[in-house]
């Protein structure tokens, strides 16, 4: 590591600026459960609620915090935010697609001159600090940064002739948050939509080299029924100070 | 899927024999605990013990079982078979990789002519039945068989200029068990080491393709401290009637 890297960040207020996205966009129909699954219960509050506070530490110095959800659920999100300890943040609604979402939350952020922004998946409520922090700091310093672990599982390809081995030393399962120059984002959501955008990594890396942070293997994002369970038991173990 | 592979498997006696090698070596240096991670406590017994009983279930019909453990470690294993309710297994002290432990699995099934022979890591105790017979099904359809699954996350391959995003669907995260004709494993396992082995499909890939059975996100792989709280909260999930 860079020795000012590790050193304790300056005071936020004279920093470079920070802003986040959270997207959520969930319908909850891949869940099979009723509701869009940033809205399930996550150890007593929905899961959307968890993530939000990891962004509203007052220790990252977010200055604006987005929002983006389906239009429909404004009107829920409305209703959980009264009955739950929520942050200051602006609710903006979103788009057919990831990348349209990510580009109305972007508006939301048009009158910034210039910062840092993250954009965080809206079902990934277990982020450790430390990861924020240091994808912020790599995106201040390098323009574009990107949590990201490498695989535990061997990885194979598949081809005509069946699959082959990759080698695992080199792939990194990427995550979010993705932190960006806010002008390189707003640079990359003026091009035209892709089929092969996957994340904000791909809509970007045309215009700017992406450089990867070391994220948490804990930093779940909640796509399947059992994915709760597993949030509310590495939510217990990281509340549990011995596993700090 | 096959209308044959979907009927019900005929009765084991008169199909193919099959056997299972279980592959335990880690000395619990990675996950800073006093004992080596086979042996530390999931919901009452030690992570192998779960991982046996997965293989014990008559409704496979593995004809022999062995499991293969550091020398050092046998006298511990002992004791928990004498303590806990283990099934009928051999077990064999394994070599200095992981190649040479399945190698030396292999030599204690040198009696049997034939037959479908698994091989699977000590560490993972929640492999869903469904994903092991499968398995086995495709090994004696197609030779070689693994259990894998879509990456959840986006891929990127590390490059001299920095990472390139990956198709995703393209990819899958190899899990076990991993199933083979028994003399084609045998074959492979008589050619030298090579240090790109991850697994026993790189081991067999030169030999024979490898076909992909649906493996399951659940079929974790106990690697990390906090990899023992997620196994505990799957297990409850598992054992849920609901979530069956």
């Amino acid at each position: 590591m860079n020795p000012s890297e590790a050193s304790s960040p300056p005071p936020r207020a004279l920093a470079t600026p920070r802003y986040a996205i959270i997207v959520a966009g969930g319908s909850g129909t891949r869940m099979g459960a009723d509701r869009p699954k940033q809205f399930l219960d996550l150890a007593g509050e929905p899961v959307l609620v968890h993530t939000l506070r990891r962004f509203t530490d007052p220790e990252l110095g977010v200055q604006e915090l987005v929002v983006v959800l389906p239009a429909e659920q404004l009107a829920v999100w409305a209703a959980i935010c009264a009955q739950h300890q929520v942050g200051p943040h602006t609710v903006v609604a979103g788009g057919a697609t990831r990348w349209a979402s990510v580009r109305a939350g972007l508006a939301q952020l048009a009158r910034h001159a210039s910062g840092v922004v993250a954009v965080h998946d809206g079902v990934r409520p277990l982020t450790p600090r430390t990861v924020i922090e240091a994808t912020y700091q790599a995106a201040h310093n390098h323009g574009a940064a990107v949590a990201a672990v490498v695989p535990k599982d061997s990885v194979r390809n598949l081809s005509q002739q069946g699959s082959y081995a990759l080698n695992r030393a080199r792939l990194r399962l990427v995550q979010t948050p993705q932190c960006f120059d806010l002008d390189l984002l707003r640079r990359a959501y003026q091009l035209p939509e892709l089929s092969t955008f996957t994340d904000d990594a791909s809509v970007v890396e045309d215009l700017h080299a992406i450089t990867l942070v070391e994220g948490d293997y804990r930093n779940l994002k909640i796509t399947t029924p059992e994915d709760l369970f597993v949030a509310e038991a590495l939510l217990r173990a990281m509340r549990d100070p011995v596993n700090e």
